[in-house]
C-alpha cells in the first residue's frame, strides 16, 4: 500500500488551502482507514476553513465530511466492518457512547462528539481515519459519487423533516431549494407528504417541480404567504434550510396552528418570533443538528432504493479553493462532489 | 327566579368598570344558565377591559372567565348536563366542534371559537349563559373559590407542562411563581417532576420552596443560568410564565440540549433565539395556549384530589377597578377570587 | 321532492332482505338527508343482516355504511354543511361529543355513539339521514363509485396503518389482499412504507404487486415467514385485515423485534401470543377500529388526490341477496358498490 | 488483591449450586472487574439454574444480574468508569453497539447482546467482570443493598411502566404485588400515577396500601374487575407481573377503551386475546423487557431520592439453595438480597 497520500490542507485561517502529498494516517485498534472514492463539498468547510465558528479547528487540517469509499484497513479490536466494505464518513466522526444522549440515540448531541474535518481530519484527502461504529454503510445500489452529498446534505434534511413531525399525506414547505432544499423536496415526497418548494430563483423553483413539489412559490412576491396559505390552508411543518432571517420569518407565515417550523441552517444571528402568534397558533419551532447513525442508514436507504438523487457536478480536488469563491458567491447549483479515486 | 343580576360592565375601554344590574340572560336550546358562586380574576380580563390586543371585544360587555357556580336552567336539547350541577365556565366559551382542530382534540386552535368574558360575556357576574360541551365538571372535593383559579390559571400552566413533554423524574423550571407559577409548581410536582422555580423575590421562592420546588433560583443573580446548569445538568423543560422577554431568554439559558421551553404569557413584541445553538442543541420553543376540554378536566381532577391548590385571597365584584389596579402594579399575591354567591 | 324511496330492508335475521318502498326520512333540527348515488356493500353489512354479533340491530332496519351522495336537506340548526355537498356516511353515524374520548379525538371509542346500518338506517337506500357532524367531505376530484369503499374499507386499513406506527422508509406488511387489503397496499405506498402483501390466492398477490407492493409471499408456502424475515430483516409493522386467526399468528412471525401488529378484522374466537416471544422482543399488538372523522378526512384526500383508487365492480340494490351469497362464500374481488343515483 | 473468590456455581442444571473458591477474572482492555457488596435474587437466576429456557446456559456457570459494589480494577482502554466508583451489574451485560438497536436507545433489543449470570458469569461472587458502558451508577445516596433490586426488579417494572403509556393523573394497575410489583406501585406513585393494586393475598394488598396504593383489589373476588371498572372508570393502563395467564385475563378485564397492557413476566405458554373486544376498545398489548441503560439510570435516581424503596430481607450465599427453594414455594416477600462484603 503507498504511504503518502494526496490532501487539501488548510494552514492558517482564510488562506487558500494547499494541496499536499501528507502522510497516510494509520488506525488505531479501534478505527478503520478509509480509501476516499469521492467527497462531497459542504458549507460548513468553508466555515471550517475560514474559523468562523466560535469553536474552532486547529490548523493544520484536512475539511471534508461526505467522504464515501472503501475500508482500506481495520484496526485489530473492529468487529464489525470489513476490509472492502462501502462507507460514508460522516460530520459525526465519533461521540462518548455512554452518555444519556449517546445512550437514547441522539449521539448527535454528545458533548463530547468529534467531528470530521473540523476536530479531526475530514475527507478532502485520498485517505481518513474513521469511527466504525459511525460510518454510514453504502447499499450496493448506491454509487459513490452520488452517495456523498447523503452522508450530509441529504441526511440533515431527511431528519429536519422528521423533526417537523409531518405526516403522510400533509403539507410540508420546503424553504429554500439549493443543496440542502433539493433533496428535501425528494425525501418529503418520498415520506408520502404534500410539498411547497419556495425560492427566490425561477431555475430553482423549476427544478423543485421536475422533483416532485406540488406546489411552488417565488418567495420574493408579496402575496408568497397568503398564497401559500389559500393553497394549503397553511403548512403543517417547514423546513428551513435558507440561512437568511428573512427566509425563517417568511417560512413561519406559511404555518397553519400547531404547525411545526424546524431549522437546519446556521446563519450568524438570531431569529425572531413574534410571541402572541406563537402562543394563540400553538407554534413550534425547533433546531434540528444533521442526523444520528439510524438517520443516516435511513437516508442512505432511501437513496439506495432510488427514491432520492442528489444534483451534483463532478470536480476535482485541486480546484478546491476555485470551488470555496464559488460557494461563498452562492453560485453553485446542487452539489459539488470531488472525484477521489484512481 | 330573579330576573336581574349584579355585573362588571365595560362600557369604554380604560375606564373603570361599571357594577349594574342587568338582566339575567335566557338559554337558547343548546345552552345553560349558570349561577355563578365564584370567579377568579385574570391578568387577560385586565387587557380585555383595556381593548390592549388586535382583536377586541365590543363594549358593553362583562369580562371574565374563571367562573364556577350551579346550573340554573338548562336549554330545551341539553342532554348531559342538568339543572343543580357543579360547574365551572373557561375561557373557551365554544367551538365549531367539527374542523380539524375540534375533530382531532384541539379545539383552542378552532377559529371560530367564542371566548368568555371576551367575544361574548364572560363571569363577573352572578349569572352568565355557557355552552354545555365546554363547561368543566367539578370534582366534588372541590369547593367553589379553590376551583375557580383552575379554569384558567391552572389549567394554562398544566397544559403548558404537558407541552414541555418532561417526563417523571425529568427537571423543569417554573420561571415566575406569581398566579400562573405557583400552580405550575404544585402541577409539576404531582406529575412526578422534578422542579426548579426562578424568580425576582424572595418571598416568591419561599413560596415555591412550600410547595414544593426542588431548588429555587434567584433569577437576578448574574450566575443563575450557571447555578441551575450546574445542579441539574439543565433542565428538559421550561415553562414560562413570566411575561418579560429577559425571563424568556433566561429560561432558555437554563435547557440543557434536547431541551423544551414552552410559553404561556403574552408578553408584547418578539422573543429572539440564537440561531447557533438551537440547531446545535436542538431546543425546542412552543407556544401553549390555555388548555383543551380533557386538558381541564384533568387539571379539575389534580385539584379534587387535593394535589394542587391555589393561593387565592378573597374579594367583592364591587372591588375589580381596584383589584385591577393592583394588578397593574404587580401587587397581587397568587389570585384574587370574587365571591358572587348569596 | 319524492316522499318514498327504494331500500333494501332486514325483516328478520338470516332471511334475504326485501327490495321496499319506503317513507323518505325527515331530518331532525340538527341533522341532514343525503340522497345516495352509491354505496358500498362490507362484511360488517352481511353480520348485521344475519344478526351475528353480541349486541344486535332491532329489525326492520337498512344495512349499510359506505354511502355518497350529494346533501338534499338540511335541519333548521345545521350550519356548516349546505345542500348540494357532496358527503359520505360512514360507519361512525354519530357519537356524544362531550366524553373524554369525543373530547380527544377518539370519537370511535365513544360509548354513546350510533352505528351506520346497524343502530341506525343505513345506506341500502336512496335517501338517508345524517348528523353532519360525522359525515366525510368528498373532494372535488373523486367520484362518487370509487368514493364509497372509501367510506369504510379505505378509512379502517388507513387508520390501522396509522396505529401499525410504521414510519416512512419502514417495512409494514399486510395480510389479507382482499376488499381492505388491496387498499391497505395503497395507503402503505402512499405513506411511504415498503410493503410486503401476503395472501393465498396468486391473483391476489399478482394484484398487490400490480398496486405497489415491493414483495409478495405466498401465506401457504412454508418458508413464508423465513421469506419475509430474510428479505426485510423482519417488519416494523403489520396489518391483518385476514380474518383467519392462522394469519394472525403468521403475521406476528413477519415482525421484527419492536414489531407491532394491528389487528382490524373482526373473526371471532381468541387470538393466542406467545408470552415469551412477545416479552423479549416486546411486540405490540392492537386493535384499530375503523377511523375518526379527521382519519376519514385524510383517508378522502389520498383517494381525491389519485395515490388510492379502490377495486370495485358496479351492482344493482335489487342484487343485494345475490351479493351476500357471494361474499359468505368469499367469491368477491375487490368491492362491489351499489348505484343508487337516477 | 487476592487472587481466589467465593461463588456460587451451578455445575448441572437442576441440582443444588456449590459454593466454590474460583479464581477472580481479570479484565480485559475494555472491561472493569467488579467487587460486589451485595446482589439481588431474581427468579431468572432460578430459571437459568434449572435450565428452564430454550437458550440455555452453559454450565459450570456463576448466576446473578444485580450485583451492586465498587470498581476494583479498570481494563487499560477504559475511560469514564474509574476504580471505586460505585457501579451496578444488570441482566444486559453488553450488547454490539452498533446495530439498529443499539443506535436508538433500545439495546435491549440487540441480537448479539451477552446477558450477566446466564451467557456470561454474573453477581453470586465476590467480583465479577462487567462492560462499562452497561453498568448503572449508583447515586451516592443510595446504599448497596437497597440498590441491588432496583438493578432488574426495580427497572424492570419502571420501564414497563413507560411502555403502558400511562400519564400523570391516569390510572394503572399493577397485577402481583411481589418482588417486582410492590416496587412498581412505588414507582407508579412517583410517576404521579392513581395506582390500583390487585393480589390475591391480603397481605400484600396491605403492603401496597402502605406504599402509596390509591385502589387495592382482591384478584379471587369474582366482582374483581366491576369493583375496578366502577371505581376508575377502566384503567389507563395494566402491569402485570403476575406470571399467571389468569391474572394476564384479569388484569386485560380492568382496562378502558385505548387502554395499553403490559407484561413484563415470563410465564410458560401463550395469552389469549378475544379480538371483537382487541379491535373494538382499542386495546394494546406490549411486551417489555428489563429496561435500557437510561431507564436504568432513571430507576437508580428514583431509588437515589428515595422516591422508591425495595423490601428485602439480607442473606448469605451459602444459603442459595435454600433460597431458591422457598422462591419456587411463592415463599419469599419482597426481595432476597445477598450480602458479599466484607
Amino acid at each position: 500500500m503507498a504511504r503518502m497520500m494526496k490532501a487539501a490542507v488548510v494552514r492558517e485561517f482564510g488562506k487558500p488551502l494547499t494541496i499536499e502529498e501528507v502522510d497516510i494516517p494509520e488506525p488505531a485498534p479501534e478505527q478503520i482507514l478509509v480509501k476516499y472514492e469521492a467527497t462531497g463539498v459542504c458549507h460548513t468547510d468553508l466555515h471550517a476553513a475560514n474559523g468562523d465558528w466560535p469553536v474552532k479547528p486547529k490548523p493544520p487540517f484536512i475539511p471534508g465530511h461526505e467522504g464515501v469509499g472503501y475500508v482500506a484497513k481495520v484496526g485489530a479490536k473492529v468487529k464489525r466492518v470489513k476490509e472492502g466494505d462501502r462507507v460514508g464518513v460522516p460530520w459525526l466522526h465519533t461521540a462518548c457512547r455512554c452518555c444519556s444522549y449517546c445512550n437514547t440515540g441522539w449521539e448527535t448531541l454528545c458533548a463530547e462528539q468529534q467531528n470530521t474535518g473540523y476536530s479531526v481530519n475530514g475527507t478532502f484527502a485520498e485517505y481518513g481515519l474513521a469511527d466504525p461504529a459511525f460510518v454510514g454503510h453504502l447499499p450496493a445500489s448506491l454509487e459513490f459519487a452520488p452517495a456523498a452529498p447523503v452522508l450530509c446534505a441529504g441526511v440533515t434534511v431527511y431528519k429536519g423533516l422528521k423533526e417537523a413531525e409531518v405526516r403522510p399525506g400533509e403539507w410540508v414547505v420546503v424553504s429554500g431549494i439549493g443543496g440542502l432544499g433539493h433533496m428535501a423536496v425528494q425525501y418529503a415526497k418520498a415520506m408520502g407528504m404534500n410539498v411547497v418548494a419556495a425560492d427566490i430563483f425561477e431555475d430553482k423553483l423549476a427544478l423543485a417541480k421536475k422533483l416532485g413539489a406540488d406546489l411552488v412559490v417565488d418567495a420574493r412576491k408579496p402575496d408568497a404567504v397568503q398564497t401559500v396559505q389559500k393553497e394549503t390552508g397553511g403548512v403543517h411543518g417547514a423546513l428551513v434550510t435558507a440561512v437568511s432571517p428573512k427566509a425563517m420569518e417568511q417560512a413561519y407565515g406559511f404555518l397553519r396552528s400547531k404547525g411545526t417550523m424546524a431549522l437546519v441552517g446556521l446563519p450568524p444571528g438570531f431569529i425572531s418570533l413574534p410571541v402572541f402568534d406563537t402562543v394563540l397558533k400553538r407554534i413550534t419551532v425547533r433546531g434540528s443538528i444533521v442526523g444520528t447513525r439510524q438517520d443516516l442508514e435511513e437516508a442512505l436507504e432511501f437513496a439506495g432504493e432510488g427514491k432520492v438523487a442528489a444534483h451534483y457536478s463532478m470536480d476535482k480536488i485541486e480546484n478546491i479553493n476555485a470551488i470555496f469563491e464559488r460557494m461563498e458567491q452562492g453560485k453553485i447549483d446542487g452539489r459539488i462532489v470531488l472525484g477521489l479515486g484512481s
